[in-house]
């Protein structure tokens, strides 16, 4: 279901010695994730929980107009990404879900308040620790509009809370009026949390998730792969290629990539080391940033993911569109190569829940590899707290 | 009506006998640039030109159900990036415009086709050469839409071809059939072409062209700082800060960051050199590139662009949002300063028409100006073809 060519347009980059040098590590890498106590993305999600949220799911599409998901960073990327990936990119398909606490805009709160305004809808609050202050604001202003619309009763049924299972605040006020709630495991981090409900009740109100959970574990066969390609990243990052330039030729997948860079920038960012995630949409991107890759500064390797067969069937002077997409994409590998610029190659047979799923799992396992072959903690982001201190400091709150 | 702070966050970085160095050449620089034959984005546009697209505006809007744009590139990041960044969040208030031709997807055309059936719609075709692969392709595909569709006599109002003045396939077309035609000038080249029919068109649909017009000549008032800004990007460039993330506050400023992206990746990327141009729209992405930024491997910089009041107003415990928006923008920079990341602020008083044009109109002059310090050719992209070569040998073609 996923071919992988990290050998045609990368060999000549990678010193054989160095390769098999790290390539011996395995075992030892494989014995730090197991030991890490933050694995459990790698355990099986039990059958009673997926039996719950797709109730919980069902019973929404029930009763509501739209779902409202309150979270930011990795408490929505990753269905976020899942969304769109799949939607029409012109009409609305699918049971609406709209994403918000991901910017303290005023724009845009104030514009989806006018837009819910006549909608009866959900919100599904997601937070691990209940304090995030782009989450905190967001599910007060829509809690208010809520409140407005519905006695107390009622409103209960409006709200759904992803939270830790026993801390913080939002677990408080959950337990004390009665929401709905469901739990984000310890030893899951948030770039890591796709299996946990934060992810999966969002995207069950569109897609079935037997297919994204059969295709998530099948992702457990891929464990040599995602280690060699932990191995050559983390070889070309000692040959100076400091970003990694995610390619991909659907429009529709640009969401798929921002999910890549939290879970690669905030994996590996950390002790001065680390590769910089990016991304280019093709064919789009080839012309305005193409430039650069061919002849610019010779920093950046790329990793294509490339989707061989596609539904939709439409031909230009004989040729499949979708053959004369997938030429591009070989003639602009050889072509970045030939400009010094290693290109890994992802394919995926089809573009579906099943294989996006396998494609996840491959990723965080490959991130958290990677982690440990930087010699850094991959669960931690010690970073964020920064400017978060200063935020406060700002606010005058401490 | 823009501010910029290019010290604050900056100066340690920068050191000033470089830095006076560089800003001595500024005269010759400038004169590079009224010699290069390719500065006729400072030339002022034509009053007549100005009134035939705004009458050709008012025609389409009374006409049709919606317009689509064909092009790519240069062809379309500039109207796409003005109409994305005033838009209503859930609601398009817009006349619709449509963006094709910036992708080989089957799925986008399928569905793009499906959508516009019942549209009566007409299309925008840009490109300077007439040959782009992806314009070619859409533009037939639409076509062969419009032919079901209409008569022949019909068809040619819903037809309008911007291109070069009298070179290539698409002008033989036009003349042929006798389809409304705009000119993009042989001084102007694709990314700096905002000021032309190809993007005032598409915006003359929604803005009033007159803000846009007093917007961006206004621009030519900050030829110190853009030198300036062009003096100190390439100053930290030598200092191997070979990332330049832009930051914005507004999620439907990412599409002006795209325009940037090939405004300055296309412009330097060349000979080995250039800063590779990146984005992060905040506070989204300080939950997923945040920890690398503060933490990560040291080769960035940010530009961040600021919105000092927004017309839309909601508070948050007695605070305005915009302005936990801005404080959380001030505290970032500090963070990130602290942590080796140096910060540049660019300052719009407010996100408007008039205020985007003349940040465009700066953003040119400094690209350009970069270009010549760097010592590469501003205006070419010599690097685009080499995929091209690749993808025409592939189909057979050669």
């Amino acid at each position: 279901m996923i071919k992988f060519d990290f050998k045609t347009y990368v060999e000549p980059f990678i010193e054989k010695e160095e390769y098999q040098k790290l390539m011996s590590k395995k075992e030892d890498v494989m014995q730090q994730l197991q030991k890490s106590g933050m694995a459990g993305w790698t355990d099986r999600i039990s059958n009673e929980l997926l039996k719950e949220i797709k109730e919980t799911a069902k019973q929404i599409k029930h009763q509501f107009d739209c779902m409202v998901v309150i979270g930011i960073g990795g408490s929505f990327l990753g269905s976020y990404a899942f969304d769109q990936m799949f939607k029409n990119y012109f009409e609305n398909k699918n049971f609406e879900v709209i994403y918000a606490g991901t910017t303290l805009s005023s724009k845009y709160l104030d514009e989806l308040l006018n837009y819910l305004k006549n909608k009866n809808f959900c919100i599904d609050v997601i937070s691990k620790s209940g304090t995030t202050m782009e989450t905190t604001i967001t599910y007060k202003v829509l809690k208010d509009l809520l409140k407005r619309k519905y006695e107390e009763e009622e409103l209960k049924k409006h709200i759904i809370v992803t939270t830790d299972k026993k801390e913080g605040i939002l677990r408080e006020e959950a337990e004390k009026e009665g929401y709905k709630t469901f739990e984000i495991p310890n030893n899951i981090g948030g770039r890591y949390s796709f299996i946990t409900p934060a992810h999966l009740l969002p995207i069950a109100l569109n897609y079935d998730l037997d297919d994204v959970i059969v295709g998530y574990y099948r992702g457990k066969r891929l464990t040599d792969q995602a280690y060699e390609y932990a191995v050559i990243r983390n070889l070309l990052f000692k040959k100076k290629k400091y970003i990694e330039n995610f390619c991909v030729y659907e429009e529709n997948m640009a969401s798929f990539t921002e999910w890549l860079k939290q879970l690669f920038g905030e994996t590996e960012g950390k002790k001065g080391v680390g590769i910089f995630p990016t991304s280019t949409i093709h064919t789009r991107d080839l012309h305005s940033l193409g430039q650069f890759i061919q002849e610019g500064n010779k920093i950046l390797f790329e990793t294509f993911i490339k989707v061989e067969k596609q539904e939709e069937y439409l031909e230009y002077e004989g040729t499949p569109l979708q053959e004369i997409n997938n030429i591009v994409e070989d003639s602009v590998m050889k072509a970045h190569y030939s400009g010094g610029v290693p290109c890994l190659e992802i394919i995926l047979q089809e573009l579906d829940a099943e294989t996006i799923s396998t494609l996840i799992y491959f990723f965080q396992l490959a991130a958290a590899y990677s982690g440990f072959l930087f010699g850094i903690n991959p669960f931690d982001q010690p970073g964020v707290e920064v400017y978060k201190k200063e935020v406060r400091e700002a606010l005058g709150k401490e």
